[in-house]
């Protein structure tokens, strides 16, 4: 099938279970920037982001015979309530494994959906074993956080969103974590958009994409953390090659800086995001000299924050 | 002029400088409401805030010979920013009055439209005192921040936008501080809307329009405090009759209430609002038997949340 085709197809299947989330503008950032900054808004997104995107393309692409005993993951963030949303929407079982120490606002929301929760040992060793073992046990087929085509190609449909709504974009700028919503985005961006250049934010703390495409192979993240904690992990062996082949460049921020670009979203914009989706504007406002006067646009990825540590 | 008439002409007068806010909906709100939820935004309005309406409306109806000197009015909140934005879109001079104790954001905010601030001591006697002197010395038109028959007009037009876009709306829930946006409504509701109950939510420490309405006369506000720092002051001589006459029921809500509301608005809907803007939530909440399965409007009125008190 053409690529361009696989992704239009991908956009169709999720559609009618997908918010179409608004592209929004902000003259206070405009000016700061010293460009005109197109926000995809998935904050909005059902569960609250994009990756409700990826999991339902991978769920909603596997045959009706090999999701009857349900599907499965291991996630602390977002693709833990966007698997088990998927499984919601198709009538099927959904196991989540969660390490110990994840927040219970996240614990509660994959409850929500009606997902099985198995906890772990808060580390990749047990996540991938303890996944291995509900899979033995139930069947179920396991659907990856980013390293999975489908996934990929789900996230992908944001960056076609925006680009339908804005086609004469410059550039794009996605954060990078595992690489799924990135790699998609170059996808999108090549197969229909017009000359539009695709970068990354990446926090300085946990800046393995950036090392991975300097060495030009993947450097696994180090463990270190970041308060933009969507953003931890190692890229994988599919979504590596596309963003070593079509990113134009990875800017790394600072902590200071990401939390800068959250507040100046939060009041001036007047929307709920988690720190991982400042990081893009973050980026684009270290290096705004070489984007003056263009048109970019910013994938806001989600809006989970775990509003217990705020004092009301 | 017919009365319909006044508020469409307010209504062009203020559209070239002000955005049409969308209309926001939340399952999880809906669930917990039992009924359709229809959040008018403000939050994402011009200046941040409903008021951006009334503040146009006044200043753009005042004739091109009055205006030479310059608008003026006295306000710690939205309707200076109102004010000061009306005039630089004018392009004219704008003095505002503003208590010492105004948070530096507020204060940076009007000055960053290029107003002047005039500051007194953080009482109604020194305001409504330094706001005739500003007059004298200045010649400038003063704008009253409800009791203003051009402001309740243009804050008129949130509520006209609302049944617009939603014809078939059961009732609408505004909060109710000096009434300007209360009284706006239900002239919006009686002129535009088909059999469209309007009710306010006030805060229970701040209950002068649920007690004016039991008096049939005007109580003063007690200068008691709430969390809703938009809903403390009293109503005004032009704001009331027309709340007596047509509102269906004012409701009180509990500061706890108000946070919880407000709460739930930040973390479901992924949108900034003041606590000021969520106390019709907290009323319909409180009062939700009353409109099981019916739909129901909500004015959001504003985002100004000053971030400076939130560790980053």
């Amino acid at each position: 099938m053409q690529k361009t085709a696989r992704l239009s197809l991908a956009h169709e299947r999720i559609k009618p279970y997908i918010h179409r989330t608004p592209v929004m503008t902000n003259a206070f950032i405009n000016d700061l920037c010293g460009a005109e900054v197109f926000f995809k808004a998935e904050n909005f997104q059902k569960i609250g982001a994009f990756k409700a995107r990826g999991g339902l393309n991978a769920a909603l692409s596997l045959g009706p015979e090999e999701i009857t005993k349900g599907i499965c993951t291991h996630s602390s963030g977002n693709h833990a309530q966007a698997v088990a949303y998927a499984a919601k929407m198709l009538g099927i079982k959904a196991y989540i494994v969660m390490p110990k120490t994840a927040t219970r606002v996240k614990v509660d929301a994959v409850h929500g959906y009606g997902a099985e929760v198995i906890f772990c040992e808060p580390n990749q060793k047990a996540r991938e074993e303890t996944v291995l073992q509900v899979q033995q046990r139930t069947g179920a087929v396991f659907i990856h956080p980013y390293n999975n085509l489908k996934v990929i190609e789900g996230q992908a449909t944001c960056a076609k969103e925006l680009i339908e709504s804005r086609s004469d974009l410059d550039a794009i700028f996605a954060p990078v974590g595992g690489g799924g919503l990135l790699s998609g985005t170059c996808l999108s961006a090549a197969y229909f958009g017009k000359d539009i250049n695709v970068y990354a934010g990446e926090p300085e703390e946990v800046n393995d994409a950036f090392l991975s495409l300097q060495k030009g192979e993947i450097v696994p993240a180090t463990g270190k953390i970041s308060i933009a904690d969507g953003l931890m992990t190692s890229l994988g062996n599919l979504t590596f090659p596309i963003i070593r082949e079509q990113v134009s460049g990875i800017f790394t921020v600072t902590e200071a800086e990401i939390r800068q670009s959250t507040r100046f979203i939060w009041e001036r914009m007047k929307i709920i995001i988690e720190p991982s989706s400042a990081v893009p504007l973050a980026a684009l406002l270290k290096t705004r000299e070489l984007f003056k006067g263009k048109k970019v646009g910013i994938i806001i990825t989600g809006g989970n924050v775990d509003f217990n540590h705020i004092e009301w």
